[in-house]
């Protein structure tokens, strides 16, 4: 690949640019955003390259060209970008939600451009291209969401472009995705916040590491976790019933005094979270 | 001090005993356990500088006693401490659950001898002497909880005990402490052991930093867990009582869609979580 242009530059686009350029995936690197002062600290850390305000502009020479705008943004984002960019492109984005944006890009494409959706598992509580790591995809788990009307060449072109960042891919519909993240991403997302919220201020001085580590992803950017929730809402309200009714056996275990019972929950949960890393 | 005796040498036992010989607060630290072999480990670690098997011997000579064993053992340690030490000698604790444990201490214990007490807010999701920790409790909290009955010079005497041990110090009614705790550290517990439950097997593959912060503390001994929130089950049942409304509320303003309101509970989640340290 020549060029890549990478549409919003901040923790997840930023280290896109410098994977790619540290492991020579690409020639150049166009940053593409509304905010110059973003861009040029963009540039300034060698993410990108070059830099445009416009979109037009900016993927006009693009080989590949990387969506990662917030959530609501992104079906629109790809659809200007196809409408600039020349033959063979391809497009692909990095939103937490595909089911929406998938169909919404599919619905209105040319098809002569090529677009598959991908979500790189790779974010944190941190937002902006100064958190930005080329190491960010080492090992990190990409899904890449094609559906039937994607051709195979280009949703393997995708699948080399993550891997060539060091990640590790899945493939899933867009459905089977947003149902899995609901579970794995979202609902630890609303319980972060809610137990944070709810921890009144006159004993936050008690808080250790058990706190802290369950509210971690409660600083992030609310505006593009209310998107996400939202794209996702039937899921996530899903895994959230499923979460109440667990939370609602465990009450019930303690109400009893049930000590076999509550072994067996805790079991439950320190064998799943066992099978991981710490 | 002379000499500190440790009832238990593990994760928090042996951190006493390392951060206590670092900073020179006395001569010798008896560890007493069940095991011999992770006596000799502790040993071993320079955790311990003598090591036996009996209480009752391993007390007598002790100017401080700290028992660090599970909640439900504590109280009855710590009367068969003080039924073999030498006044003046100071016992405290430092279970995660504070009410039933003094009350029960305090009930039967003969006034000569001064019981206090503690907890060290420095656990982890791993236990067991070998991450035991010289540093652990460098600016951690350690509550110290007496009563009607603690005498000011005992309070002092254990104050001045973690300051040098690098801790700073609130000081809380035992009630007021588990009804604390049940919120800060209790709940995020069940929580986390909840949610990593019910993440289904085979989308393991697909967590991140997220799922990984949040469910860390799921991972922790769940035999001493089911025993702290057995001591503390009303505090722990209306911590949880009001965590489901909060869960209630978010599934309503995603019921209907409404992203103000989205807006506002992911806001006072990050705002609070903002408050302290990464």
């Amino acid at each position: 690949m020549e060029t890549v242009a990478i549409i919003g530059v901040g923790l997840i686009g930023g280290s896109i640019g410098l994977a790619a350029r540290r492991r020579g995936l690409c020639g150049r690197v166009v940053g593409i955003g509304r905010d110059q002062t973003r861009l040029r600290k963009a540039r300034g850390l060698g993410a990108v390259t070059a830099m445009t305000t416009s979109i037009e502009e900016g993927v006009r020479d693009a080989d590949l060209v990387v969506v990662c705008t917030p959530v609501d943004c992104i079906s629109q984002h790809v659809l200007r970008a196809a409408a600039s960019c020349r033959r063979p492109a391809l497009i692909t984005d990095v939103g937490s939600t595909k089911a929406a944006i998938v169909a919404e890009v599919e619905r209105a494409l040319n098809s002569s451009v090529s677009f598959v959706g991908s979500h790189p598992l790779a974010g944190s509580d941190k937002s902006g291209v100064a958190f930005a790591r080329d190491d960010l995809f080492d090992g990190r788990a990409v899904v890449v969401t094609p559906t039937r009307r994607t051709r195979p060449g280009d949703v393997r072109r995708i699948k080399e472009f993550w891997s060539g960042l060091g990640a590790r891919i899945s493939t899933m519909t867009p459905q089977a995705h947003d149902k899995a993240v609901a579970a794995t991403s979202h609902l630890p997302h609303i319980v972060a916040a809610a137990l944070a919220a709810n921890t009144p201020e006159r004993w936050l001085h008690l808080v250790a590491g058990g706190w802290l580590d369950t509210t971690r992803v409660a600083a992030a950017d609310v505006e593009l976790w209310a998107q996400i929730l939202l794209h996702n809402r039937k899921n996530v309200l899903h895994a959230l019933g499923l979460h109440q009714e667990a939370m609602e056996v465990f009450a019930q275990a303690l109400i009893r005094g049930n000590k076999k019972e509550l072994l067996r929950l805790l079991a439950a949960g320190q064998r799943r979270r066992n099978a991981l890393g710490s």
